[in-house]
Parts: C-alpha cells; sequence; structure tokens
C-alpha cells in the first residue's frame, strides 16, 4: 500500500490526496508537521534530501517528492491525464505555472498569514511582493477560465486540480476573489467532482 | 517548421535550444529581449498571457509555454524520458525541483548580478536570501550526484538538461561550486553530449 508523508493543511498534499481518491488508491498516512520541522530531520531528509513534504513511499520503488511527480506518477494512463499529446503538454505547462508562479505567492502568503500569524507590518515589503505577484498569476489563471469549464481540452485533469489546491485557499491568505468570476465558477465546479474532500480530508 | 520565442542568455530558453539540437529537430528561432520588454508586449501577451520566454510555435497547433513542457513535449518517445514509469516519475521530481528550489534562487540571483548588473549594496537582504536558498539546492543535487553519473537511472534525461541549464552558469550570479565536485565533473559529462552547444548558440 503507498505510504504518503504530508501535512495536512498543505496544499501541496492536498493535490496528491485529491488524485488518490479520485482514482480510489487507499494510502496510509503519516503526518509531519513542519512548523515544528519534523520534515528536516536526520530521518527524514533520508526520505527527502529536500526536506519537504509531500512523499509518497511506493512498495518496492522508493520515495518520490514533489507533488506535480507524485500526482502523474499516480493518475498515468487515467482521465486526469489528456490523452492526446499537446493536451499533454499544455496539462504541464499549467503545472510548471502553478510551482512557478502561483504557489510561490498565494501558498506562501497563506502560510505567513494563516499558519505562522505573521502581521503585514512584520511582512513588509516582501508582502507585497508577493501580494502583486499573486494577483499576477491569478489574473493568468481566470483568462485561461475565460472561454471554458476546465483548464485544458475542457475535461478535469491534473492542471485543474494543482491550480485548484492554493487557488481555492487564496483568500486565507488575504487574495480577494471578487474580481475572478471566472475562478470562482470554476472552484465551485471542482468541489462538485466525485469523491472531492475538503483539503484537510485524510 | 517549429518556432522558438526565446531571450539567448536565458537558461531555461538554454533547455529548449538543447532538446531540440540532441533530436536534430530544425526550427525558426524570434529573438525576444526580456530586458527591453519585448516579451510584455499585447502581440506577446496574446502568445503567452504569462509575459515568459520560452515559447514554442507548434504548427497545426499552436503556443506552448514554459521550458519542461516544452522540452517533455518534443522529447516523448524519445531516449531522453526514462521508459520506466517510477524513473520518469524521478526525472519528473527533478524537473519540479528545479523550478522551485533551483532557478528562482541561481537563476534569479544571475540574472540580478550578471544580466542587470545590480550590486550587492543594491540588493542587500533579497540576496542573501536567495544566495542562502541557491547553495541549499545546490547541496540537494551534490547529493543527487553522489554515487551516479546521471540524476536518473544512471542515464542522460531530461532531468540532467534542465538541471545543468542554470547549475552550469551559477558561478555567473556568484555562486561558488568549488565545494561541489559531483557537480563540476557532472557539468563536464554534460558538455561532452553528442550536439551540446554553449548557451547562448542558436
Amino acid at each position: 500500500m503507498y505510504r504518503l508523508f504530508d501535512y495536512l493543511p498543505s496544499a501541496n498534499g492536498y493535490k496528491v490526496r485529491l488524485v488518490l481518491r479520485h482514482l480510489g488508491l487507499p494510502y496510509d498516512l503519516v503526518e509531519k508537521d513542519i512548523k515544528k520541522g519534523e520534515t528536516r530531520t536526520p530521518e527524514f531528509l533520508a526520505v527527502n534530501p529536500n526536506g519537504r513534504i509531500p512523499v509518497l513511499e511506493i512498495p518496492g520503488k522508493g520515495y518520490l517528492a514533489e507533488s506535480h511527480a507524485i500526482i502523474s506518477y499516480l493518475a498515468e494512463g487515467s482521465n486526469l491525464i489528456p490523452a492526446e499529446r499537446f493536451d499533454r503538454a499544455l496539462m504541464w505547462q499549467w503545472l510548471c505555472f502553478e510551482q512557478y508562479n502561483l504557489e510561490p505567492n498565494i501558498g506562501t502568503v497563506r502560510f505567513w498569514v494563516n499558519s505562522l500569524k505573521k502581521t503585514e507590518a512584520e511582512l513588509g515589503e516582501k508582502l507585497i511582493e508577493k501580494r502583486k505577484n499573486g494577483y499576477a498569476a491569478l489574473d493568468v489563471l481566470e483568462n485561461g477560465l475565460r472561454s471554458n469549464s476546465y483548464l485544458v481540452g475542457d475535461r478535469y485533469s491534473l492542471a485543474d486540480i494543482s491550480l485548484y489546491a492554493y487557488t481555492h485557499v487564496a483568500p486565507e491568505g488575504g487574495f480577494d476573489l471578487g474580481k475572478h468570476s471566472n475562478i470562482r465558477a470554476w472552484c465551485k465546479r471542482i468541489a462538485q467532482q466525485p469523491k472531492w474532500a475538503p483539503i484537510t480530508s485524510r
């Protein structure tokens, strides 16, 4: 059985849990509290030298880190990955955009504000820059949803799961989605998928 | 024929050019100077709403952004992508690590220092943080090369091309690779691959 090292409030971990649920794959959950440094112990660094969750232990194979590497491994051959080559590349385009432009801004601000309870005064310039870049990423996502219900090939795929994870909790980091009506409608659509569950579900 | 929108000093673009060369795929190059804002014009934003190079125009399909989406599209079915499922996932693990941990630190510092000619005094705290995170990424890469010649399955793959791109020019951003002997040997190994060319080659 798969074993998932994870921290339930993590939206990177949530991507993996949504895919495991969607595909009906059973797994054991091993919780690691990133706020207590539990991913930086010598034991955990032997599992992932990069010291981060999520990590999936795959029986007979080994450990796999990075949310997008994990979900693409799990979903291979399923309807969560587009069958057509260019659509599959567009799926990866969205996944790469998420890790470079969306998560480091929206996810990091949410962690600072919601988990670490840092104030605007404490964060200063760093917060202003991440807010600006976070809204720029939301605008790109809003544009990507202007004429279709899902991000790639108008079918629910890993692209939707990945981008949804941090976007739907952006308000926890103080991001206002009021002007992003395509994003709000798409978030509702995803929450209606079979086997969907809220972020901190096991 | 493929058309590549690119900026020659970009190591993200270099990944794509190395893969095109390795696979012997002809392409037209359209240079966009990111220092002059040429990727933020209305015309270019219609090509990539995220306003970044590289972008590959694929005849009959459309535009594809994000270096890793492009190289995985181009290399599909070739020997640059491991045939085994878990190895393929490990390749993506390295690609994701590169975009999240290596490029935003080593690539950004190189751009600030080498292209924009910013000084340490001007950059202040931002530089110190990126240097720390950049060296942490280099340590993870050094560890990944401790017992093998290439990153995945001991064969040259997209993982090597991707991680090499910014790592081999890290000294241009002031990073000292003196303590990273595995990385230095691996960089030499990659420069000996057939059809390798320096970063600003067309």
